[in-house]
């Protein structure tokens, strides 16, 4: 998971500054690097770094960063991938047509496979990342006019991808063939913005628009916004988007994601009641469906864990005996709430079961007298090569214990899931969602 | 508004990094500066500057700061005192005696005509803060053993304080007699801690033992806990802890802060009921507040404006014309909750009336219906001398316009603020509360 | 101008450091940039960032930096190239082979016409700097063995360099084959070092063994060193780094540096006598010169600018203001040896003027009752491609102005230059020098 | 050791910049912290640090910091004393008259009595250094016009001392009644300006016009400059500046430091002669004196050892094993010069022993056939009370080793030093000089 923010502005001369809270917008969507790229007196000019947006960019490099047409991505830790400057977008080459800027959220499945024949033709890469064999593919069909070149690039590639791309004089968005990514337009005056949430269009005061259909092809230039290409494969829309990643406040594909987790949590409640005092939500990811949760039940919302507002990225870590010894930094428990209590927990999911341990370790020890587990979402089985991050088969909890096994591991007295069929109800229907985390299935698998 | 931590401890030589964590749970209190001193090999050595306790403080100073004895401090942006490097604390200075550190959380009313005492005798002063003054008080009854001299120090000083004093070997708290500050005593294995909140004890795995008590000087040294002198006078006791500052999740003189804000957003339905949608809380003073209210009422409770969790203290502020593009960087309403919907807006006070009239504004312009805003205090009428940083009277909304005239001004439906008495009922009954911003009714007044 | 170190030992596990005083040693050959990269567990890992190397590497990064093989850079400015982070080296790929790193001192004049051409295979360039040509080179010849595919892309590219080559298991050193550019072979117990200059040999405690020898590929690896490619051309040997570049205590083609300059300077007494009381030079590019002419003249060798041995590279420019009011802050003239003396003036040459403009002013504020100005080196006629980073014509005062006209304008009592025989005499004869910029004879033409 | 500078505007509104410089200047004289004081806006506002002038200030810093009245200082490592921010200087305080700002060169020797009397009235202090006692002693006098307490104050102390104080509307400036310390006034248009060395005021661009006398007290205020009291006792001058502290281009007292250098070195090589190649100085205590040694003897000077001129306060040490590698980073002997020569190496002095030891060592290693070591200073026998920062007696070689018994040590062919006779005559003749260290003459005794 990554975000990706692009503008194209008749007027101004100085996009950067918009694109800098456009992705604080999308800050969610990955911690370790940022980057912005604008097309700069001709040039691609752009500064990247790992760090947050606010840390990565200052006054001076935003002032510095002008022109009309400019991209930013966030990057997300992925596994296996080292967490250095090389490995940043947006990816920023000079190629035979002039210069180009290319940033993705998502997964190219056989990128892999790609750059292997590359290497094989004499190229060298100095990135580990997929998005440099994306723009490459873009150069080798340098002959092409650009925008068929990375309609030709992208027919290419396998995978999940919501994508910005610039030149000097026009922004191309693309969306992959199932609509697993996310891509949306808005509009901010006179000017086009393309991000993968809706909630960077409110942040800078744009309106929504539209999404981006899966397999289009937009292009933004002096002449305003045209599709250019289509090509929708199987609809594999954003589930993922709806109940683990994007902001509450996002609309994606139609459906808000507030109202998603709201109805999750609803139809949890209805399909799996257990009578109890309190309704409390994990921090923060549980906190949605857990106020739907109580909304259908009639059991009070409370809030059950208090988080310290201020813990930053970087603290110093208790040592091994000050854990040991009780401390804790980032959630307390709230007492009042939960002792003597029959508390009902709600979470979006459990992946690897160790966080979800510590949660029910934490309401225990304030005094819980019940701990009921409700999730959000079906049982974790498979890993996800293209909506989300999750460890391979082996770390994945529910694909190696029981439903009974995983209670006892957690010490709770019941533990629940929703269906698929009830989240798929929750969210409106299926509408053909990737689910392959739960069900094994996949649009394409991923070569080596 | 500050906050301050102290520890004696028997056995460890590093107390350091449990003052951290201390300091990180009570950072709410103040953002400012932040400092830890402590009795490493003989002499206080210290380490204090601007910024958040995660930023001021790495691994390899917590390791230099040796000891086991230490106190911590966290400042708040007062008026009128520069926000420089010597006015931070702890206050660390050598005098007849040897060594002395003090750190405190309060006002002393008294200090400027003090200073002007001790001027004349030839003084000179470093900083703009009362803690000189306390320390140079300390120091004047040198003759005198050290818990004497603090203790004719405090009989010197007028105002509120919660207060940490430390020199080579042993540890003093003080709280003011009037009780307006909090302080509190907790365990760590057989360690004291001192602590403005009691959720300090939890983030460091220690135990609530009691409040220090109005007018109490407790020593904590080699022999113990012990109380040393007790000169309570009339009690005010800290009620803006209850209902503005503290975390949720502290209990302040027999009061938990969830509960009181929660039985205050109850008693408000009560008192002020109106028919409505929805029950949202200003984030985050609100909130909680807004869940009693929804329990109080049976209308259901929602999360109304989403924070951008990742806007840290410095990022780049908008440009005046991107504001007026509508730029919002740290909240967005969420529209499924309050678009159509006739809204109840909840909120612990209302002092200037800026930022109320800001959040109604993006709550209107995200379709409500109806916006009635109902405060969980009541109107804020003088200055607070003692208990919190507020402006001078002009600036006080409620000072110079009538309730009628600010809901015309905030362009709301209905305005409503809970009544002193329901206040002190939803608290549990009248203890003897500090109410001066509410009443004019001040334990003792400013001396200029 | 750029440096470049190189290291392969058969113990060490951490080069990284010896890695780090070779680059300081070699500092004076750049101050834009610097990085090294080692070969860390099977991979290749590298660290680089604009600053001086005490700025750029803290402790913990030459901690991490691991690795029996290692590469060293460090990077002047040169003009009509970005100042930005991509533009470091040493450049590190990924390629069909493996890992690669790449770092050289030179200037490769059909780079940009190799470019082109790869390009129009649909090539990605990420930088400005010939460098990745040169690894895309090795790259494109994979087929080969590592050590043919470099000599086959030396084949290719023209001009001049000192090169250094990592793979995961071996070290390569290149001198171009007209040996413009120096590099030289030392060892360290039983490790082999490679370094631009000899005086990085002495910093680490390294025995100088043998130049690298024009047009010579040698490879250091578990066999020990070997020549694997010898393509000498013409001989043009560094001449710039015996007058110019290169540290005074370093020797390069058998030639001692300090020696060749002080020879200059005497051979500048012979041939351009004047009757004077001392003799000073231009801080600190004419000092050996001048203690040279001092002895060659019998006039007293004196110091006569005082340099602030503390000014850093950053410090607050002194506005416009205080500059005309006289604010200097790098050089001050020493009364003492100037005030109504009779003062000659030498330094190693003249390029734009500008800089000699303000020395003279400066000495004649100070008093000189006579200024005579003796240059080490030939009016600098024509620009230099190879050797060192000069101004276009237009830019040279010599190639605008005659002797006298130069004098006139510096508004000194004499001007003369040593002739190209003098100095090539100085340094003991005509071995074949590259002297483009003094007689616009050039080895081989840059190609557009 | 350190430096004081300060400046009295009419018409300037930011002085600052010109302090900047002026420190700039006079940074030799103490690397460890440094500050500026400025009347900015009726109040006294700094800023100081520890570190470098360029690395303390920023352009931001020094636009903030307004007035046309300030101070500055750079503080030198005194063994003993915390190099912690409390300790750095200017020292600001408030007291009855106002605000104050106090920085000073020198020792006040009775400065802990002084201090224990103040802690026995009840005083704090807040910082280890002698510059707090000076500011409550002022403070004391306030009854008094400021520059009347001034007096009474240093009246009080003992020792010696090159003194600014600020006020808002005067600078004042004092030298100790000895003369040990330097402090000279400049101008800069109508501007006045103090400094410990002329060398300050040839780098901002104002003139000298006469060193304060030895007990002289000057006041620059509106009405220009006046001298307001004048208390000089046993002329005790700046010897050890014009042989080891000050600059060479500085002029203390009437001397100039480059010609007392060069004077002494020409009476070292009468005095003790010996035959020998070349002359070389210790860089770069000895280099004048190593001039002055060539010109007397007319041995040829030359390059011994080059020092790295990139080599920063702050880099990675070597580790023992690279240590004994030979790994040395800042100097490296110059061969040409030394091998197979008898070598002259001169310096300003031997305190300890150690450095001396390594230098010999270089040397020696480059290949000298003989060394002669001549040093331009007598043995220091004892340790320096007022002028430099010595050791204890214990540590002072010469006061623990006969001279043939340290020639042994340090391994060399003849070690000879000039008589306190010759020094006297080199700098002009005996007008009076503190020689402590060479004599154990004292003009007052420390007081515990």
């Amino acid at each position: 998971m990554s975000g990706v923010v692009g503008i194209y502005s008749k007027e101004r001369s100085n996009v950067s500054q918009i694109l800098y809270y456009g992705l604080y917008a999308i800050q969610h969507r990955g911690q370790i690097s940022t980057g912005i790229a604008v097309n700069n007196y001709g040039f691609i000019d752009y500064h990247k770094d790992l760090g947050l947006v606010n840390e990565v960019f200052s006054k001076d490099i935003i002032e510095r960063l002008r022109g009309n047409i400019g991209i930013g991505h966030i990057r997300y830790a992925y596994a296996g991938e080292a967490q250095n400057l090389a490995n940043t977008q947006p990816f920023v080459v000079g190629y035979k047509k002039g210069a180009l800027a290319v940033a993705h959220d998502g997964s190219i499945v056989n990128f892999k496979k790609l750059r292997r024949e590359m290497e094989d033709n004499g190229a060298i890469f100095q990135t580990e990342i997929d998005t440099e064999v994306i723009a490459s593919l873009i150069a080798k069909f340098h002959k092409e006019d650009v925008e068929d070149a990375i309609i030709k690039a992208l027919e290419t590639i396998k995978g999940s991808y919501g994508m910005v791309v610039m030149t000097n004089d026009r922004l191309v968005g693309a969306r992959d063939p199932y609509g697993i990514k996310p891509l949306a337009i808005g509009k901010l005056g006179d000017d086009f913005i393309i991000a993968s949430e809706s909630c960077a269009f409110d942040t800078i005061g744009a309106e929504f628009v539209r999404d981006v259909e899966p397999g289009e092809v937009v292009v933004m230039d002096a002449n305003g916004l045209r599709t250019v290409s289509k090509r929708p494969l199987k609809r594999n829309l954003s589930l993922f988007e709806l109940i683990y990643f994007a902001r509450p406040d996002s609309r994606i594909d139609g459906k808000s994601v507030y109202i998603s987790r709201l109805e999750a949590g609803k139809e949890l409640a209805k399909m799996h009641p257990v009578d109890a005092d309190v309704v409390i939500g994990a921090p923060d990811s549980g906190t949605v469906a857990a106020i739907g949760y109580a909304a259908g039940s009639g059991i009070p919302y409370a809030e059950g864990l208090i988080k310290n507002r201020y813990v930053g990225r970087t603290f110093i870590q208790p040592t091994q005996e000050l854990r040991e010894q009780g401390v804790r930094i980032k959630l307390n428990p709230l007492k009042e709430n939960i002792q003597g209590k029959r508390v009902i927990l709600v979470d979006d999911s459990i992946v690897r079961g160790t966080t979800m341990k510590q949660t029910v370790n934490m309401i225990r020890s304030a005094g819980a007298k019940e701990i009921h587990i409700r999730i959000a979402s079906p049982p974790v089985l498979y890993p996800c090569y293209f909506g989300m991050d999750t460890p391979s088969k082996e770390n994945l909890i529910a694909a190696n214990m029981s439903k009974e096994e995983i209670r006892q591991m957690l010490e709770v007295e019941s533990l629940e899931y929703i269906t698929l069929e009830g989240l798929l109800k929750a969210v409106g229907g299926d509408d053909g969602y990737y689910t392959g985390c739960f069900t094994g299935e996949y649009p394409v698998m991923p070569e080596e």
